[in-house]
Protein backbone atom coordinates (compact mmCIF):
# COMPACT_ATOMS: atom_id res chain seq x y z
CA UNK A 1 0.00 0.00 0.00
CA UNK A 2 1.42 3.31 -0.55
CA UNK A 3 2.36 5.24 2.54
CA UNK A 4 -0.34 8.11 3.24
CA UNK A 5 1.82 11.04 2.19
CA UNK A 6 2.51 10.23 -0.93
CA UNK A 7 0.53 11.78 -3.53
CA UNK A 8 -2.27 10.38 -5.18
CA UNK A 9 -3.79 10.37 -8.95
CA UNK A 10 -6.51 9.19 -9.15
CA UNK A 11 -8.74 9.04 -12.34
CA UNK A 12 -12.54 8.11 -13.40
CA UNK A 13 -13.60 6.92 -16.86
CA UNK A 14 -16.08 8.58 -18.53
CA UNK A 15 -18.55 7.52 -21.61
CA UNK A 16 -21.37 8.08 -23.35
CA UNK A 17 -24.35 6.60 -21.18
CA UNK A 18 -22.94 5.96 -18.38
CA UNK A 19 -25.11 6.10 -15.36
CA UNK A 20 -24.16 9.06 -13.82
CA UNK A 21 -24.13 8.03 -9.93
CA UNK A 22 -21.65 5.73 -10.90
CA UNK A 23 -19.78 8.28 -11.58
CA UNK A 24 -20.79 11.17 -9.32
CA UNK A 25 -21.52 8.81 -6.20
CA UNK A 26 -17.93 8.01 -5.70
CA UNK A 27 -16.61 11.57 -7.44
CA UNK A 28 -17.79 12.78 -3.65
CA UNK A 29 -15.04 10.45 -1.94
CA UNK A 30 -12.63 10.50 -4.34
CA UNK A 31 -12.43 14.05 -5.21
CA UNK A 32 -11.50 14.50 -0.91
CA UNK A 33 -9.21 12.22 -0.43
CA UNK A 34 -6.06 13.85 1.25
CA UNK A 35 -3.39 14.63 -0.62
CA UNK A 36 -4.51 13.59 -4.30
CA UNK A 37 -5.20 14.69 -7.44
CA UNK A 38 -8.78 14.05 -8.43
CA UNK A 39 -9.18 13.59 -12.26
CA UNK A 40 -12.26 12.72 -15.02
CA UNK A 41 -11.15 11.14 -18.41
CA UNK A 42 -12.66 10.51 -21.63
CA UNK A 43 -12.06 9.88 -25.03
CA UNK A 44 -12.44 13.52 -25.96
CA UNK A 45 -13.28 16.59 -24.40
CA UNK A 46 -16.56 16.55 -25.66
CA UNK A 47 -19.58 16.65 -23.06
CA UNK A 48 -21.42 13.19 -23.16
CA UNK A 49 -24.79 12.61 -21.81
CA UNK A 50 -25.45 10.23 -19.23
CA UNK A 51 -28.08 7.27 -20.08
CA UNK A 52 -31.00 9.81 -18.37
CA UNK A 53 -29.84 12.54 -19.95
CA UNK A 54 -27.32 14.64 -17.50
CA UNK A 55 -24.58 16.32 -18.99
CA UNK A 56 -21.26 15.69 -17.78
CA UNK A 57 -17.44 16.76 -18.98
CA UNK A 58 -14.13 15.09 -18.44
CA UNK A 59 -10.92 17.00 -17.68
CA UNK A 60 -8.81 15.77 -19.75
CA UNK A 61 -8.62 13.12 -22.45
CA UNK A 62 -7.14 8.87 -21.89
CA UNK A 63 -4.17 10.15 -23.66
CA UNK A 64 -3.40 12.81 -21.55
CA UNK A 65 -3.76 10.49 -18.19
CA UNK A 66 -0.62 10.27 -16.25
CA UNK A 67 -0.07 6.87 -14.91
CA UNK A 68 -2.98 6.58 -12.30
CA UNK A 69 -2.58 5.28 -9.04
CA UNK A 70 -6.63 4.59 -8.43
CA UNK A 71 -8.33 3.73 -11.24
CA UNK A 72 -12.42 4.24 -10.92
CA UNK A 73 -14.55 2.24 -13.76
CA UNK A 74 -17.79 3.56 -13.61
CA UNK A 75 -20.84 1.21 -15.52
CA UNK A 76 -24.46 1.73 -16.79
CA UNK A 77 -26.11 0.57 -20.49
CA UNK A 78 -23.50 2.70 -22.09
CA UNK A 79 -20.86 0.24 -21.20
CA UNK A 80 -22.08 -1.79 -23.95
CA UNK A 81 -20.83 0.17 -26.38
CA UNK A 82 -17.15 0.08 -25.10
CA UNK A 83 -17.15 -3.66 -24.94
CA UNK A 84 -14.87 -4.21 -27.73
CA UNK A 85 -12.86 -0.75 -28.27
CA UNK A 86 -10.23 -1.23 -28.37
CA UNK A 87 -8.60 2.59 -27.08
CA UNK A 88 -10.63 2.14 -24.20
CA UNK A 89 -9.86 -1.44 -23.25
CA UNK A 90 -6.42 -0.94 -23.64
CA UNK A 91 -6.23 2.40 -21.41
CA UNK A 92 -7.99 0.39 -18.80
CA UNK A 93 -5.34 -2.40 -19.40
CA UNK A 94 -2.43 0.00 -19.10
CA UNK A 95 -3.66 1.94 -16.47
CA UNK A 96 -4.50 -0.54 -13.95
CA UNK A 97 -1.14 -2.44 -14.65
CA UNK A 98 0.37 0.27 -13.21
CA UNK A 99 -2.47 1.33 -10.23
CA UNK A 100 -2.61 0.03 -6.85
CA UNK A 101 -6.18 0.27 -6.41
CA UNK A 102 -8.88 -0.75 -8.80
CA UNK A 103 -12.19 -0.02 -8.64
CA UNK A 104 -15.06 -1.02 -10.36
CA UNK A 105 -18.87 0.14 -10.21
CA UNK A 106 -22.10 -1.64 -11.52
CA UNK A 107 -21.08 -2.72 -15.07
CA UNK A 108 -17.88 -1.47 -14.90
CA UNK A 109 -17.07 -4.61 -14.40
CA UNK A 110 -17.75 -5.82 -17.13
CA UNK A 111 -15.46 -3.28 -18.96
CA UNK A 112 -12.75 -4.56 -16.52
CA UNK A 113 -13.49 -8.07 -17.77
CA UNK A 114 -13.49 -7.39 -21.48
CA UNK A 115 -10.02 -5.64 -21.22
CA UNK A 116 -8.99 -9.79 -19.83
CA UNK A 117 -8.21 -8.48 -15.67
CA UNK A 118 -10.86 -10.27 -14.26
CA UNK A 119 -9.61 -13.61 -14.55
CA UNK A 120 -9.67 -15.80 -11.60
CA UNK A 121 -10.67 -12.39 -9.66
CA UNK A 122 -13.56 -11.92 -6.88
CA UNK A 123 -15.48 -9.63 -8.30
CA UNK A 124 -19.34 -7.98 -8.03
CA UNK A 125 -21.38 -5.95 -10.67
CA UNK A 126 -25.21 -4.80 -11.04
CA UNK A 127 -27.77 -7.57 -10.37
CA UNK A 128 -29.08 -7.91 -13.92
CA UNK A 129 -25.49 -8.47 -15.17
CA UNK A 130 -24.01 -10.34 -12.37
CA UNK A 131 -24.66 -14.00 -14.46
CA UNK A 132 -22.05 -12.61 -16.95
CA UNK A 133 -19.16 -12.42 -14.58
CA UNK A 134 -17.61 -16.17 -15.55
CA UNK A 135 -17.64 -15.21 -19.20
CA UNK A 136 -14.64 -12.93 -18.32
CA UNK A 137 -13.42 -15.73 -15.90
CA UNK A 138 -14.15 -13.83 -13.13
CA UNK A 139 -15.80 -15.68 -9.74
CA UNK A 140 -19.09 -13.96 -9.12
CA UNK A 141 -19.52 -12.98 -5.14
CA UNK A 142 -22.78 -11.50 -4.39
CA UNK A 143 -21.55 -9.10 -2.05
CA UNK A 144 -22.03 -5.15 -2.34
CA UNK A 145 -18.75 -4.69 -2.12
CA UNK A 146 -16.25 -6.88 -3.04
CA UNK A 147 -12.16 -6.38 -2.12
CA UNK A 148 -9.67 -8.87 -4.22
CA UNK A 149 -6.24 -7.64 -3.18
CA UNK A 150 -5.55 -4.39 -5.39
CA UNK A 151 -9.49 -4.82 -6.74
CA UNK A 152 -12.57 -3.25 -5.33
CA UNK A 153 -15.62 -3.57 -6.96
CA UNK A 154 -19.40 -2.38 -5.76
CA UNK A 155 -22.30 -4.21 -7.09
CA UNK A 156 -24.82 -1.41 -9.04
CA UNK A 157 -25.01 1.79 -8.74
CA UNK A 158 -25.10 3.57 -5.37
CA UNK A 159 -22.88 0.86 -4.15
CA UNK A 160 -20.30 3.04 -5.34
CA UNK A 161 -20.60 5.04 -2.45
CA UNK A 162 -20.18 2.40 0.04
CA UNK A 163 -17.09 1.16 -2.17
CA UNK A 164 -15.69 4.35 -2.34
CA UNK A 165 -15.59 4.63 1.05
CA UNK A 166 -14.19 1.40 1.35
CA UNK A 167 -11.35 2.69 -0.56
CA UNK A 168 -10.57 5.93 0.84
CA UNK A 169 -9.74 3.86 4.17
CA UNK A 170 -7.80 1.83 2.44
CA UNK A 171 -5.82 4.50 0.86
CA UNK A 172 -5.62 6.84 3.64
CA UNK A 173 -6.69 5.32 6.79
CA UNK A 174 -10.02 5.12 8.24
CA UNK A 175 -10.33 8.67 10.16
CA UNK A 176 -9.58 10.02 6.66
CA UNK A 177 -13.09 8.17 5.16
CA UNK A 178 -15.20 9.17 8.47
CA UNK A 179 -14.27 12.38 7.88
CA UNK A 180 -15.88 12.50 4.76
CA UNK A 181 -18.90 10.45 5.13
CA UNK A 182 -19.52 12.97 8.16
CA UNK A 183 -19.49 15.96 5.50
CA UNK A 184 -21.56 13.71 3.31
CA UNK A 185 -23.64 13.09 5.84
CA UNK A 186 -23.61 9.47 5.16
CA UNK A 187 -25.94 7.78 7.37
CA UNK A 188 -28.59 6.44 5.17
CA UNK A 189 -32.01 5.95 5.58
CA UNK A 190 -34.00 4.38 2.66
CA UNK A 191 -37.73 4.54 2.91
CA UNK A 192 -37.81 1.36 1.42
CA UNK A 193 -36.41 -2.30 1.63
CA UNK A 194 -36.24 -2.57 -2.13
CA UNK A 195 -32.82 -2.34 -3.50
CA UNK A 196 -31.76 -6.01 -3.98
CA UNK A 197 -33.16 -8.65 -6.15
CA UNK A 198 -33.47 -10.32 -2.40
CA UNK A 199 -35.72 -7.75 -1.16
CA UNK A 200 -37.57 -6.32 -3.54
CA UNK A 201 -41.20 -7.16 -4.07
CA UNK A 202 -41.29 -9.98 -6.09
CA UNK A 203 -43.41 -8.20 -9.15
CA UNK A 204 -41.13 -5.02 -8.81
CA UNK A 205 -38.48 -7.22 -9.72
CA UNK A 206 -40.38 -9.13 -12.43
CA UNK A 207 -40.99 -5.76 -14.30
CA UNK A 208 -36.97 -4.50 -13.87
CA UNK A 209 -35.52 -7.88 -15.26
CA UNK A 210 -38.51 -7.36 -18.33
CA UNK A 211 -37.29 -3.65 -18.73
CA UNK A 212 -33.68 -4.39 -19.03
CA UNK A 213 -34.30 -7.69 -21.07
CA UNK A 214 -33.21 -6.42 -24.00
CA UNK A 215 -29.77 -5.25 -22.54
CA UNK A 216 -29.38 -7.83 -20.91
CA UNK A 217 -29.20 -9.80 -24.18
CA UNK A 218 -26.98 -7.98 -26.05
CA UNK A 219 -24.96 -8.44 -23.05
CA UNK A 220 -25.24 -11.98 -23.10
CA UNK A 221 -23.86 -11.86 -26.77
CA UNK A 222 -21.14 -9.81 -26.54
CA UNK A 223 -20.13 -11.97 -23.38
CA UNK A 224 -19.59 -15.00 -25.41
CA UNK A 225 -17.79 -13.36 -28.13
CA UNK A 226 -15.21 -11.72 -25.21
CA UNK A 227 -15.00 -15.11 -23.94
CA UNK A 228 -14.21 -16.76 -27.29
CA UNK A 229 -11.20 -14.04 -27.37
CA UNK A 230 -9.98 -14.83 -23.90
CA UNK A 231 -10.34 -18.41 -24.31
CA UNK A 232 -13.11 -18.84 -21.26
CA UNK A 233 -14.99 -21.88 -21.31
CA UNK A 234 -18.51 -20.31 -22.08
CA UNK A 235 -20.27 -21.26 -18.82
CA UNK A 236 -24.00 -22.15 -19.11
CA UNK A 237 -26.32 -19.46 -17.85
CA UNK A 238 -28.67 -20.73 -15.42
CA UNK A 239 -30.75 -17.66 -14.72
CA UNK A 240 -31.12 -13.98 -16.34
CA UNK B 1 -51.91 15.56 -4.42
CA UNK B 2 -51.64 15.25 -8.16
CA UNK B 3 -53.23 12.14 -9.92
CA UNK B 4 -50.34 9.76 -11.13
CA UNK B 5 -51.60 9.90 -14.80
CA UNK B 6 -51.11 13.47 -14.76
CA UNK B 7 -47.47 14.54 -16.21
CA UNK B 8 -45.16 15.99 -14.25
CA UNK B 9 -42.55 18.95 -15.21
CA UNK B 10 -39.94 18.55 -12.22
CA UNK B 11 -36.95 20.73 -12.13
CA UNK B 12 -33.41 21.29 -9.99
CA UNK B 13 -32.01 24.47 -9.35
CA UNK B 14 -28.42 24.28 -10.55
CA UNK B 15 -25.57 27.16 -9.46
CA UNK B 16 -21.79 27.40 -9.53
CA UNK B 17 -20.12 25.88 -5.94
CA UNK B 18 -23.26 23.73 -5.57
CA UNK B 19 -22.32 20.48 -3.90
CA UNK B 20 -23.15 18.20 -6.74
CA UNK B 21 -24.69 14.57 -4.86
CA UNK B 22 -27.44 17.19 -3.94
CA UNK B 23 -28.32 17.19 -7.45
CA UNK B 24 -26.97 14.13 -8.66
CA UNK B 25 -28.03 11.66 -6.02
CA UNK B 26 -31.75 13.36 -6.44
CA UNK B 27 -31.28 12.72 -10.38
CA UNK B 28 -30.85 9.55 -10.19
CA UNK B 29 -34.49 9.07 -8.87
CA UNK B 30 -36.24 11.99 -9.98
CA UNK B 31 -35.16 11.98 -13.78
CA UNK B 32 -36.74 7.76 -13.28
CA UNK B 33 -40.43 9.04 -11.83
CA UNK B 34 -43.30 7.49 -14.50
CA UNK B 35 -45.04 10.39 -16.75
CA UNK B 36 -42.56 13.13 -16.10
CA UNK B 37 -40.30 15.80 -17.52
CA UNK B 38 -37.40 16.22 -15.68
CA UNK B 39 -35.12 19.05 -16.27
CA UNK B 40 -31.57 21.03 -14.94
CA UNK B 41 -32.37 25.13 -15.03
CA UNK B 42 -29.58 27.65 -14.14
CA UNK B 43 -29.48 31.38 -14.70
CA UNK B 44 -27.89 30.75 -17.93
CA UNK B 45 -26.54 28.32 -20.13
CA UNK B 46 -22.75 28.08 -19.41
CA UNK B 47 -21.83 24.96 -17.76
CA UNK B 48 -21.08 25.13 -13.94
CA UNK B 49 -18.22 24.05 -11.97
CA UNK B 50 -19.29 22.17 -8.25
CA UNK B 51 -17.20 22.72 -5.20
CA UNK B 52 -15.35 20.35 -6.03
CA UNK B 53 -14.73 21.05 -9.53
CA UNK B 54 -17.09 18.24 -11.30
CA UNK B 55 -18.49 20.26 -14.62
CA UNK B 56 -22.29 20.49 -14.65
CA UNK B 57 -24.53 21.42 -17.10
CA UNK B 58 -28.15 22.77 -17.58
CA UNK B 59 -30.70 21.84 -19.58
CA UNK B 60 -32.68 25.15 -19.94
CA UNK B 61 -32.49 28.98 -18.13
CA UNK B 62 -34.61 29.90 -15.07
CA UNK B 63 -36.68 32.18 -17.77
CA UNK B 64 -37.10 28.99 -19.79
CA UNK B 65 -38.47 26.89 -17.04
CA UNK B 66 -42.42 26.19 -17.26
CA UNK B 67 -44.09 26.16 -14.34
CA UNK B 68 -43.03 23.21 -12.15
CA UNK B 69 -44.81 20.70 -10.37
CA UNK B 70 -42.04 19.98 -8.29
CA UNK B 71 -39.23 22.54 -7.47
CA UNK B 72 -35.88 20.61 -6.27
CA UNK B 73 -33.61 23.33 -4.45
CA UNK B 74 -29.96 21.76 -3.80
CA UNK B 75 -26.82 23.07 -1.66
CA UNK B 76 -23.36 23.35 -1.50
CA UNK B 77 -21.05 26.69 -0.56
CA UNK B 78 -21.93 28.30 -3.89
CA UNK B 79 -25.57 28.42 -1.67
CA UNK B 80 -23.97 31.52 -0.10
CA UNK B 81 -24.06 33.68 -3.03
CA UNK B 82 -26.90 32.90 -4.18
CA UNK B 83 -28.89 34.23 -0.77
CA UNK B 84 -29.41 37.97 -1.76
CA UNK B 85 -29.95 37.26 -5.55
CA UNK B 86 -33.44 38.68 -6.49
CA UNK B 87 -33.13 36.82 -9.69
CA UNK B 88 -32.93 33.19 -7.77
CA UNK B 89 -35.02 33.65 -4.78
CA UNK B 90 -37.65 35.57 -7.21
CA UNK B 91 -37.46 32.09 -9.02
CA UNK B 92 -37.71 30.25 -6.42
CA UNK B 93 -40.50 32.10 -4.60
CA UNK B 94 -42.71 32.09 -8.37
CA UNK B 95 -41.76 28.09 -9.40
CA UNK B 96 -42.63 27.08 -5.32
CA UNK B 97 -46.26 29.35 -5.35
CA UNK B 98 -47.11 26.47 -7.86
CA UNK B 99 -45.66 23.48 -7.67
CA UNK B 100 -47.40 20.73 -5.30
CA UNK B 101 -43.86 19.45 -4.16
CA UNK B 102 -41.02 21.48 -3.14
CA UNK B 103 -37.54 19.37 -2.17
CA UNK B 104 -34.61 21.39 -0.88
CA UNK B 105 -31.15 19.55 -0.01
CA UNK B 106 -28.78 20.42 1.98
CA UNK B 107 -28.11 24.43 2.29
CA UNK B 108 -30.37 24.36 -0.72
CA UNK B 109 -32.86 24.84 2.32
CA UNK B 110 -31.47 28.45 3.07
CA UNK B 111 -31.99 28.93 0.02
CA UNK B 112 -35.79 28.45 0.01
CA UNK B 113 -35.41 30.19 3.50
CA UNK B 114 -33.78 33.42 2.34
CA UNK B 115 -37.05 33.45 -0.48
CA UNK B 116 -39.10 33.96 2.65
CA UNK B 117 -40.53 30.28 2.31
CA UNK B 118 -39.86 28.74 5.16
CA UNK B 119 -41.51 30.53 7.98
CA UNK B 120 -43.12 28.61 10.58
CA UNK B 121 -42.26 25.13 8.33
CA UNK B 122 -40.75 22.09 10.09
CA UNK B 123 -37.53 21.79 8.31
CA UNK B 124 -33.95 20.27 8.23
CA UNK B 125 -30.43 21.14 6.48
CA UNK B 126 -26.92 20.12 6.57
CA UNK B 127 -25.49 19.93 10.39
CA UNK B 128 -23.42 22.73 9.42
CA UNK B 129 -25.83 25.11 8.96
CA UNK B 130 -28.67 23.55 11.28
CA UNK B 131 -28.93 26.30 13.71
CA UNK B 132 -28.99 28.88 10.98
CA UNK B 133 -32.38 27.57 10.31
CA UNK B 134 -34.58 30.02 13.11
CA UNK B 135 -33.04 33.02 11.06
CA UNK B 136 -35.46 32.15 8.32
CA UNK B 137 -38.57 31.74 10.93
CA UNK B 138 -37.96 27.85 10.34
CA UNK B 139 -38.84 25.29 12.75
CA UNK B 140 -35.50 22.73 12.93
CA UNK B 141 -36.01 19.21 13.17
CA UNK B 142 -32.94 16.68 13.42
CA UNK B 143 -34.03 14.70 11.17
CA UNK B 144 -32.91 12.86 7.90
CA UNK B 145 -35.66 14.45 5.94
CA UNK B 146 -38.66 16.23 7.09
CA UNK B 147 -41.89 16.00 6.07
CA UNK B 148 -44.24 19.20 5.97
CA UNK B 149 -46.60 19.39 3.93
CA UNK B 150 -45.79 19.85 0.26
CA UNK B 151 -42.49 20.63 1.75
CA UNK B 152 -39.56 18.31 1.97
CA UNK B 153 -36.07 18.50 3.16
CA UNK B 154 -33.41 16.69 3.27
CA UNK B 155 -30.26 17.32 5.96
CA UNK B 156 -27.17 17.25 3.78
CA UNK B 157 -25.75 15.70 0.43
CA UNK B 158 -26.33 11.98 0.32
CA UNK B 159 -29.82 12.78 2.48
CA UNK B 160 -31.07 13.79 -1.46
CA UNK B 161 -31.93 10.10 -2.06
CA UNK B 162 -33.28 9.40 0.75
CA UNK B 163 -35.82 12.39 0.24
CA UNK B 164 -35.99 11.83 -3.28
CA UNK B 165 -36.98 8.37 -2.92
CA UNK B 166 -39.80 9.76 -0.66
CA UNK B 167 -40.92 12.46 -2.84
CA UNK B 168 -40.95 9.58 -5.44
CA UNK B 169 -43.62 7.67 -3.42
CA UNK B 170 -45.47 10.88 -2.34
CA UNK B 171 -46.03 11.44 -6.20
CA UNK B 172 -46.32 7.99 -7.90
CA UNK B 173 -46.78 5.71 -5.00
CA UNK B 174 -44.73 2.95 -2.98
CA UNK B 175 -44.52 1.09 -5.75
CA UNK B 176 -42.65 3.45 -8.45
CA UNK B 177 -40.03 4.38 -5.61
CA UNK B 178 -39.53 0.45 -5.02
CA UNK B 179 -38.76 -0.11 -8.69
CA UNK B 180 -36.20 3.02 -8.85
CA UNK B 181 -34.46 1.57 -5.70
CA UNK B 182 -34.27 -1.25 -7.13
CA UNK B 183 -32.59 0.05 -10.04
CA UNK B 184 -30.36 2.03 -8.00
CA UNK B 185 -29.12 -1.20 -5.97
CA UNK B 186 -29.99 1.42 -2.87
CA UNK B 187 -29.20 -1.48 0.06
CA UNK B 188 -26.68 0.87 2.03
CA UNK B 189 -23.51 -0.73 3.33
CA UNK B 190 -21.61 2.55 5.14
CA UNK B 191 -18.34 1.34 6.19
CA UNK B 192 -18.69 3.18 9.09
CA UNK B 193 -20.58 4.87 11.70
CA UNK B 194 -19.68 8.27 11.04
CA UNK B 195 -22.60 9.95 8.94
CA UNK B 196 -23.48 12.72 11.59
CA UNK B 197 -22.60 14.99 14.45
CA UNK B 198 -24.09 12.10 16.67
CA UNK B 199 -22.32 9.45 15.39
CA UNK B 200 -19.17 10.79 13.79
CA UNK B 201 -15.89 10.33 16.69
CA UNK B 202 -15.67 13.49 18.60
CA UNK B 203 -12.20 14.59 17.09
CA UNK B 204 -13.29 14.01 13.46
CA UNK B 205 -16.15 16.37 14.25
CA UNK B 206 -14.12 19.13 15.70
CA UNK B 207 -11.80 18.96 12.53
CA UNK B 208 -15.03 18.79 10.46
CA UNK B 209 -16.56 22.01 12.48
CA UNK B 210 -13.07 23.47 12.27
CA UNK B 211 -12.57 23.34 8.66
CA UNK B 212 -16.00 24.77 7.83
CA UNK B 213 -15.74 27.74 10.10
CA UNK B 214 -15.22 30.42 7.73
CA UNK B 215 -18.14 29.15 5.57
CA UNK B 216 -20.42 29.34 9.17
CA UNK B 217 -19.29 32.43 10.01
CA UNK B 218 -20.09 33.90 6.66
CA UNK B 219 -23.36 32.35 6.22
CA UNK B 220 -24.34 33.51 9.81
CA UNK B 221 -23.79 37.44 9.13
CA UNK B 222 -25.79 36.94 5.56
CA UNK B 223 -28.53 35.05 7.89
CA UNK B 224 -28.75 38.56 10.29
CA UNK B 225 -29.08 40.19 7.27
CA UNK B 226 -32.01 38.13 5.88
CA UNK B 227 -33.43 38.06 9.02
CA UNK B 228 -33.85 41.90 9.44
CA UNK B 229 -35.28 41.89 6.03
CA UNK B 230 -37.71 39.08 6.88
CA UNK B 231 -38.96 40.95 9.88
CA UNK B 232 -37.60 37.63 11.85
CA UNK B 233 -36.34 38.29 15.92
CA UNK B 234 -32.69 37.27 15.73
CA UNK B 235 -32.23 34.10 17.78
CA UNK B 236 -29.07 33.77 20.13
CA UNK B 237 -26.62 31.44 18.44
CA UNK B 238 -26.61 28.37 21.04
CA UNK B 239 -23.75 26.35 18.87
CA UNK B 240 -22.44 26.31 15.86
Amino acid sequence: MIPHDTHLNIGSLLFEGIDQIDLTGPFEVLSRIPNSTYRIYAKTMAPVRDVKGLWLTPNATLAEAPPLDVLHVPGGFGQEALMEDSEVLGWIRRQAGGACSIFSVCTGALLCGAAGLLKERRATTHWSAFHLLPFFGAIPVNERVVVDGAWISAAGVTAGIDGALRLAAELRGDEAAQAIQLHMVYAPEPPFNSGTPETAPAAILEAARRSVRGVTAQREQTARRIAAKLGIAVPALSAE
